[in-house]
């Protein structure tokens, strides 16, 4: 439940990062681990709840993409999309636990098909709303994201992870 | 407010690592950066709400400690104590923002003073519920955290952040 007992859609992690790197797909006998890499920008973890739909996706883009939780090299902080930096978005549906007793439970969790479906969604999303910036899109930063129902294998780089919690 | 409109004492964010590194100390004229390191276990991102006090201590530290959120070489999910792993508390007011328009509004973190002494309190009351667990304390795994106030350059390697928020 959210703050006046709202139902919450969807809970990010974000965290500003100098470097980091998400494998995408394992090893396997025929071939190495597969990696997604980006340099300055901004981690976001993502869990989508039971009862979320495609209405949350846009106002999620909105807000992940301008608010400002960025550090330039000087100044106050902006937006990924102003810094411009890189996004990173990483399914992550233990986001979605809740302790009981010793253990965690995942109970009010998206199911795995309308989770892969909200997750495909908010990455496409992201993908349109910062090709659409031209400083964005001009100055060569990228968009990478995990691959839904994997291990999110993650090494981070930091100069202060400005971690934030931000629910939809 | 947490669920059923409790007052948040304190947030959360726990990820698992298989090696973390985080500034202690920052470089100056006289002398380099310090850092604190720790390997396999977990680390936690702390924040203290307004409101907050003493008599949560002891049940964060029994909880973080003991919830099943490390992951063996094989087998179910353990607590950090059970793994033996490494402990890096890592103090983050960053957690306790709200969107507010394009910012972020931090108008329910503990005051810096309240902060510290909490933040002190939980480190001490891990040391001491880790160091009294013979398994722990034989297996020499560490405690190690962050400088309240400083900025928490961290660089994290992992085999999946396994990514949970617990609020007290």
């Amino acid at each position: 439940m959210a703050e006046g007992g709202r139902e919450v859609a969807a809970r990010t992690v974000l965290q500003q990062c100098l470097y980091a790197k998400l494998q995408v797909k394992p090893p396997d006998q025929d071939s190495e681990a597969e990696w997604a890499e980006i340099h300055r920008g901004l981690v976001i973890y993502v869990c989508f709840f039971k009862g979320a739909d495609n209405a949350v996706i846009p106002k999620m883009v909105s807000s992940l993409l301008n608010v400002k939780l960025s550090e330039p090299d000087s100044g106050k902080h902006v937006s990924v999309l102003d810094l411009p930096g890189d996004v990173l978005i990483v399914p992550q549906a233990t986001l979605g636990g809740r302790v009981k007793g010793r253990g965690m439970q995942y109970h009010y969790n998206a199911g795995k098909e309308q989770g892969m479906e909200l997750y495909s969604q908010l990455v496409a999303q992201c993908q349109h709303v910062l090709e659409d910036n031209p400083k964005w899109a001009e100055a060569g930063a990228v968009l990478r994201h995990g691959t839904y129902g994997n291990r999110q294998v993650l090494q981070l780089n930091t100069n202060g992870p400005y971690t934030h919690l931000v629910e939809f």
